[in-house]
């Protein structure tokens, strides 16, 4: 059983499975507001110096999922597209942006999902991965409470 | 978020997802080799005292699979095989029984696992549900550590 499963928790059998809401309402949003955490479970990291493959190895949790903060690299500043070219590929998103709401009442937007796919190779050529990344944002017009 | 997830656990995100592995080689034998454990994670319930739908909420931890220990019933005697009918139906094994091997070296069989289907009825009649039941069970072999 891989240590990385349980970090803090000495059981087997416990993993970290968040749900979207989680992830969204509880771990974006309190990294969002600076509030401090008891616990270190997912890390910061820009994934784009590295190629998918590598990232496993660089979470602090997690089995066949694996989940970072990631700062946004506007320093292109192509269209206010980030740069999401790694060294041998680039990550491209497949469809439109996706809202996620809340499942508790009252029911709301509580941030986007965009989905990517891994491309080995150099745009508009690549081939196409098994690599899917799951984006998650926090909606445009959040307030950071006072 | 439902406080069951994680009983001794305050963090979001984390589940009770275990393994085949872990449920026979680490909550199985441990119970069965009488061995304490710090948390108490499966309780022991005589599941066919009761339908279902009451087990969920006799649960220690799960959300939508629920986890016991379940006493042999064999008073009936009918043949060796458990009695397990409840009050509004019984459990009906599907197929036969799997055996479980390890994924960590040295492969070997762990258990079996028999897969059953609850029928709201009488047997032989009833009405299938979608309640499915997976029972573990540690080798017939099994010998207790000395």
């Amino acid at each position: 059983m891989d240590d990385k499963t349980s970090p803090n928790f000495e059981l087997p059998g416990f993993r970290f499975h968040p749900t979207e809401e989680e992830l969204l309402d509880f771990y974006l949003k309190n990294m969002v507001n600076g509030r401090k955490m008891q616990h270190d479970i997912i890390g910061f990291l820009n994934i784009y110096r590295f190629d998918p493959w590598d990232l496993p190895g660089l979470a602090k949790i997690g089995e066949r999922e694996w989940y970072f903060f990631v700062p946004r690299d506007r320093k292109h500043s192509n269209g206010g597209r980030p740069n999401r070219t790694t060294e041998h590929g680039f990550w491209k998103a497949t469809g439109s942006d996706r809202k996620i709401w809340s499942l508790s009442e009252p029911k709301r937007v509580i941030g986007l999902r965009k989905t990517l796919v891994f491309y080995q190779g150099r745009a508009p050529r690549g081939t196409k991965t098994d690599w899917i990344m799951n984006e998650y944002r926090l909606p445009d017009n959040y307030v950071l409470p006072k």
